[in-house]
């Protein structure tokens, strides 16, 4: 798979906003069974091997589990302060757990896993979000297995078709479109009007 | 109407994260025709007058219009870096236009016009947004009129009826969910598991 061509744009914001730690937190929207918009900060994890896939990771007691395997599509969008870009990046999720068909998928799960601060995998650990809070929620687990993924853990992964590129300091400002073409496997690019 | 018992957990994130610009940008999730989400960055704008429902702008030509108007149903994601806290806005969106049958958000659209900057009023007489740029975008039109908003110029409304308060500071974490009763015209809320 050849690399995309927003990938350098993407790459180059990554580095212009380098020491902001939160230039790496992006928000994915997804589509609840009731047909209303779901939206959330998650992590990016950097891409899956030579693909354009971005990864995540994520909780299988998690809402948008159950909304992903509704509706599989995802538009994450991804603000960058320093250099005063947006990302708007529209494709298909995939989620990984243990038992997903896919070998390579799977061991991109295990190496993420093995890959996570100690602090990390710990919150896999917790109760079940959303549930009522208890006085047993402070209770202490051992750390879990740094080698061997807790089941709960999945490999979130976005597969963009649609990319929307947005530069605020442009004048005007600069947009540019990027859309891929399964038939021939291929991006076309277009400036557009901001 | 009362104000929200989210109001003030916002307020104080506002002015934790004050000395940051793009503390006051957010990613409002929507819900495209086909069923795909779409996810872009917006500026908060303020609370409508003694309402909590929160002020956004946007041009009648952004696509976002045709999704609100099949789909009025938003979620707001807010990110807050310093304080290192995520806000989850869930609520009908509302569109104003000129047109509108409400006085009250006709006027607020005005009163919203007329305290943008030149430089906000002139992004209002931009070319059609997402159409191939030609070299007729560098023109320079007059600045519009800073009384009498351009007609495409809509006032954006979020009225929250579930809020999801997320603090990464805490230990583990903490965690509240605001839920708004429509039929006793009230909040209730629950410390949940992150």
């Amino acid at each position: 798979m050849s690399l995309a061509p927003w990938r350098p744009r993407l790459a180059r914001a990554l580095h212009h906003n380098r020491s902001l730690v939160y230039a790496r937190y992006a928000q994915l929207a997804t589509v609840r069974s009731n047909g209303q918009p779901a939206n959330r900060t998650v992590v990016f994890r950097g891409f899956l091997d030579d693909t354009n896939q971005l990864k995540f990771i994520t909780d299988d007691r998690s809402e948008k589990i159950a909304q992903i395997q509704a509706q599989p599509w995802g538009e994450l969008c991804w603000y960058f302060p320093n250099s005063r870009e947006q990302f708007r990046l529209l494709g298909a999720l995939t989620i990984v757990q243990a038992q997903h068909s896919d070998a390579q998928f799977v061991q991109a799960r295990q190496r993420q896993w093995q890959d996570l601060s100690d602090a990390a995998r710990l919150q896999f650990t917790w109760p079940h979000p959303k549930q009522p809070r208890t006085d047993a929620s402070h209770f202490v687990l051992p750390a879990p297995n740094p080698l061997e993924p807790l089941p709960n853990f999945c490999l979130l992964l976005l597969d963009p078709i649609q990319v929307d590129h947005l530069e605020l300091r442009g004048d005007p400002q600069n947009r540019c479109l990027y859309d891929y073409h399964s038939e021939n496997q291929s991006w076309t690019i277009a400036s557009v009007h901001p």
